[in-house]
């Protein structure tokens, strides 16, 4: 059995992962980071777990956390970066869920948090957890920069396209609709009931910073540096993110050979849902699970291609992809806790 | 494993079943029927299966059903009538999630279904699937009567006050509130998501068919024959049922001591979750998963206890149970395949 | 021209009289106060009211109030004694919407309040605001106490039985459902979007203040004092409360004949509508509007009628009722301003 | 008094239309065509009309009808050509909110419809109703092609840009996001409850109707022929349209100054509220009324501008802009009736 650790398990995307583990048949929960509930049981903060998981949430510890295999850390943005070394020292894995190590190029992660890096030499070191599109490099990681959510969707949504040459790269638009989840269990007026219900909003146009985690991927893809339109969008549902994604084709193509490409090009990606040309996703087909689903529609009259990609952003955006990318580097199937269907209702 | 067929496999039950037994460790769908989507796939339907499940669903073929161990059959009502029999006769468990096979009298069920019962003999030899209350029953049973959502709700939060003798029995009340997946997936203007949102309605007040079924088990465990009130509710959710009820103490307590009583009676039950005094049940708790949670407040002013009781209604009042059914009837851990947590988001 | 304040404008309650009245044919809004927003136009803090009303909102200013004809007090309860005391002085009508000028009897509110009233003289000569039941005792006065949300629906909802002598008293069950803006904008988990949506629960059972408010005038009609149960839920929808009130008759009554007492008991009553039998309320008829509609079930086999009760509980619950209680106390025709259709959609 | 016939009374624009005229001061409601509900009143229909408006919905009645100044068509698409040219004979003026007179080139219709059109001369006649564009020529006209929902927000939040030049017309993207009551009242489905909360879908991509009515407006404004891509969505809704308009600035310009530029533009449009720099629009800001709010950022890496326009669907993008055509016909202050705030609530 893996022994687990999860900080910041009471967050909405720490307590999915330790719903997601609580029945990960190689798992073993240990320790349960919580600053807010630490005293709790966290089947007392989540009372859905009662009878199924007793653990009362902690203060971070390191000797304790030590004595586990592996550390998720869904900690705020930049308080993970001074317990994250000191658990590498001590020999563990880590999967850390924030931004602060998603990139290649530190001067791309100060630029667009606005603060520096408080570890580089780990920045320099770690992987970025996107499992289908890395998963060489995941599999002897000491470090995940586990992706955001709205990238995830985004980049693979894209990918084929830009790795394949078939995109004009000066166009690329990608507007996302995302769940309200993707915001966190922070109290904020925005996220009051009354203000989120019946209510859809843009925000952080332009400026978002999944914009940049985006751009890196898509340019590795396509070999140039690319920079493309990221608008997010607030929408009144819980779980889901769907990112429409437009992009000018570099020669005439049918919607039917493109999404073969797509087909051809995750073929062998379990979590990968390519449709037929005349078949869209939603939402409700990934909820609660770790599938990407992706639906192609070639607008011929312009040569543009739509890509409407989307993941549960809880799941195979944040906590999912995560135990995915610890499957992965401990030699499991990659499969393993997380090959269930989505929920629909 | 244990052979299954799933009859109405594209109903929000069965479809719900279809998800719960796509990964349950010790059975094999080998058949699903659907009058309405025969010669689809299943995962063309709902497309959250794609991957996971690829069956195409069928007519009813009773030679191709009878390769099963078990048969689920979640018809409209009347129409398992004709199919049960012949499975039944073909050697086959049979777990009926219809209301025919509910109930002790059969003039009860043909006073509040208005209709005559099509296989009396059957139904004299069927047994009610409440797990908690006829488990023993149920262990060598052919033929269950797999329970209503707001029934199973509602039984098991009054059960231990009727069972030990401590309710009044001439004035119980039980409010109920469901979510929307409780009136299935058939189309109707009620059921149009612009007339349902933001929109809570109560009816079919005092002639609902869960009223015989309550009664009939209430009336058993308190050995004398009651009659109550009950009201169901639609609520603008997928999930959930939340049961309010009502019943004068006939002598004095404190919550506290009801709810030693209830964890009491309950205390062998792996899915039943009584909560302390001072804390309440939320249907966020138990959406997706088995449980039935209940909590209770005596109001000493009125010498009077309000239970609060809620499950998912398509999950522990449907699907959910109809798998732990199947669980006793073949000698399984009767948690086997639905000791998850609920989703909560 | 009416000249009127808003203090506490920018909470639920008080924006929706902001709404209310900005399009009443009579009045003049003069001064908004909020404490949180002082300083920024209205317009910005409610963006809806853009091109409609630009006031800045400010602190409390009691001279400027002063020139005004009347104030809504919106404020928190308790917050709102110490500036009433000095509007009444300088000679404005106040309706208040706090819980503080409801009561008959001191020591009711100070039992449910847990705390001493602050002004006592005032409370004798306040006038609970029910305008259906206390029209002429509002023409006069000079202080509303403006009712609650579920008590301006259950009271309205049991009067004709208990006034005309139809209930027993003993087992009065009022199971009310609440939409969120009931809760108010201000910060809580409970009320944040992902905790709120697909969730039910009940909560303050036996213990909610509004009780006490619908006792006192249940035993006024009545003629004796009564106690009841009243359980509070809150439902994921953000306008409407629906009761559902259980009575026994004390003699055999068909829906017809109580449907037809109510007709006749309210028969002058523009704003309340009673269902014929067959027919049942639901909350998208009255939302946004300052209706209540209650429909009749008797259910013969136990001479108990089952009452639904529902309006929307920010309009005729809060905002609609206090703007009729002003029309009322200027000797307006009573449905000025408040005249129009629910929202339905 | 203006005497008017609501034809389509009962699908969700008719009754917006229906809700809003029922509170308009110079406005009688004088037939209310069904073909689904004739016989009922509409009030039975919509029970939130009880008290308010107490109509007999009526089979299609040209005599009766011919005594109205005025025909709202809210019919089918198709289903409208057969009344209105005999409407027009007798006199009255028809505003139609099908997208049978929209269109300046008949072929246009064709090729979008899929069917041939069955009163060209009266298309050649009738006026496109935006009114913010086409004012004049509405003044004078007896017959209005009322504009679609998507089309009515998509267009006015690009019209600045195109008319004064100051956009590349080549990669112009419209993503656009609906509540459920613009799907209609009709059963299906897609807008099942449970099929809808919850969920996000993008459809009819690069095929949708109102593509090639936004194309139409923006080509005339630009005074070239231009081809957009226009990507609806659905959205867990009931009211509310956002479009996030995508549109490269053929030179560098700042956010300020093409906020600027969209004050100037819509500087005598009461309905059109332009954001400043920094501030964007929500759904709920213009729930329930006749309002556009447009808000703008420019990204200046890409020099391209992201415009997001919104309305309600069923009013601005319906019913309320009838209204506003009926009033710009009949002389009366554009404003008259619709001059509300929108619920936010």
């Amino acid at each position: 059995m893996i022994k687990v650790a999860v900080l910041g398990a009471t967050g909405y995307a720490g307590i999915e992962l330790v719903r997601i583990l609580s029945s990960h048949p190689e798992v073993s929960i240990e320790f349960l980071g919580s600053k807010s509930f630490s005293g709790q049981k966290i089947s007392q903060v989540y009372q859905n777990f009662e009878h199924i998981l007793d653990i009362e949430c902690k203060e971070i510890d390191l000797d304790e956390i030590a004595k586990c295999d592996v550390a998720f850390t869904a900690l705020p943005h930049g308080a993970s970066k001074t317990v994250i070394p000191d658990l590498i020292n001590r020999g563990l894995k880590v999967i850390d869920l924030s931004g602060d190590f998603r990139y290649d190029d530190i001067k791309v992660y100060e630029q667009w948090y606005k603060q520096e890096h408080s570890a580089p030499e780990l920045l320099a070191e770690s992987v970025y957890g996107l499992c289908e599109l890395h998963r060489d490099k995941i599999k002897s990681a000491r470090l995940i920069g586990n992706p955001g959510c709205y990238t995830t969707c985004s980049i693979l949504g894209a990918a084929p396209l830009l790795a394949k040459g078939y995109a004009k790269t000066d166009n690329i638009i990608v507007d996302a609709k995302s769940g309200v989840t993707g915001a966190g269990r922070g109290l904020a007026l925005a996220y009051h009931f009354c203000e989120c219900t019946e209510n859809t909003k843009a925000y952080k146009i332009a400026t978002h910073r999944h914009t940049s985690e985006i751009e890196q991927e898509l340019s590795k893809l396509a070999g140039e540096n690319i920079m493309i339109s990221f608008t997010p969008h607030l929408i009144p549902q819980k779980r889901g993110i769907l990112s429409t994604i437009y992009i000018n084709l570099n020669q005439k193509h049918t919607t039917e050979e493109i999404a073969e490409l797509y087909k051809q090009y995750y073929k062998d990606e379990y979590f990968v849902r390519i449709k037929d040309a005349g078949q869209l996703p939603e939402t409700k087909h990934v909820a609660g699970s770790n599938f990407v689903d992706i639906g192609i529609v070639v607008d011929e009259r312009l040569n543009r291609a739509v890509i409407v990609s989307t993941i549960d952003n809880i799941f195979k955006g944040a906590a999912g992809q995560a135990v995915q990318n610890m499957n992965i580097m401990f030699g499991l199937d990659e499969k393993t806790g997380i090959d269930n269907a989505g929920f629909y209702l």
